[in-house]
């Protein structure tokens, strides 16, 4: 089982939350819900969803913490105004566990510079800023690149949950 | 007397369009509505403004507009994917026009890869993407480099409108 931190504010994209959140939860994952105010409660921009915040960055500990889930929408927008919350993702990324950024989700790994030399997709209207990150950037359902799965849009979700889960939980080798 | 495109989509910041087109078309000034679609009608992300787009930047002419007005919101996300929308504002830019952007607007000078070199400021939300895009962020008000005109918020609506004002009709020098 792993412990997924989940980054989430108002106008989050609600299928890009709920469809993962889902898929973890069946394959016995912990999710915590991390955002900018302990106890508020946050709207996907579709308003059909409705999560409440369990935590802010600046209480946790990457340590504690085996993946990282960033959901699109506008949450990415608010989300990467808060300095503790982007260094939760720079300590995450870079101890190289396993982050699945979709649609504007990677605005956030942009702002914590983890990008640079890293391949990946995103919502194509940020595909500029993705590439002026240093990232190369590709236009394809989902995207691995070491620790890092993106994809492009909800449409993606299916690859991008499939990709994220066998990171979590990767096979083990046969034995002979 | 100017004519000034002004570039819109769906979830503008309803203020950072109303507030501007007030005060351009009290000094006597063309407004041009330019978006994806001709005819059709874009709300504000509040749903207090209700615009109908009266042309696409494709069949425009550059030569034609004497400046450019760059409403923040969720619509220069969307505004930023149409190539001919970004090629206006690059011709626009280049050519020395005076083009004022504010909140998100900035989005569609890093678009239009004309922002390096140039100082300017935005929502803060996407001062990382201006400056990866090789601008020099600041943060104030507003900001005016050459025919560039930028500001950060709706609070910074005065100071925007007055800046781009006084680039569109400077006060003649006196005569002795």
């Amino acid at each position: 089982m792993a412990k997924i931190a989940c980054l989430l504010h108002n106008d989050f994209e609600d299928s890009e939350f709920r469809i993962p959140h889902e898929r973890l939860a069946e394959a016995g994952h912990e999710i915590v819900i991390v955002g900018l105010k302990a106890g508020e409660e946050v709207e996907g921009k579709r308003g059909r969803e409705s999560v409440r915040v369990e935590t802010t960055a600046r209480s946790l500990d990457p340590a504690g913490f085996d993946g990282l889930l960033i959901p699109g929408g506008w949450s990415p927008d608010k989300l990467r105004m808060d300095a503790d919350l982007v260094a939760f993702v720079r300590a995450m990324v870079t101890a190289g566990k396993p982050t699945a950024a979709i649609c504007h989700g990677p605005w956030l790994l942009a702002e914590a510079d983890v990008v640079r030399g890293r391949t990946l997709t995103s919502y194509p209207s940020i595909k500029t800023d993705m590439r002026n990150a240093g990232a190369n950037w590709v236009d394809q359902d989902v995207m691995v690149d070491g620790n890092l799965v993106t994809s492009r849009k909800p449409d993606d979700l299916d690859a991008f949950c499939n990709a994220f889960l066998s990171k979590l939980a990767p096979v083990p080798a046969r034995r002979g």
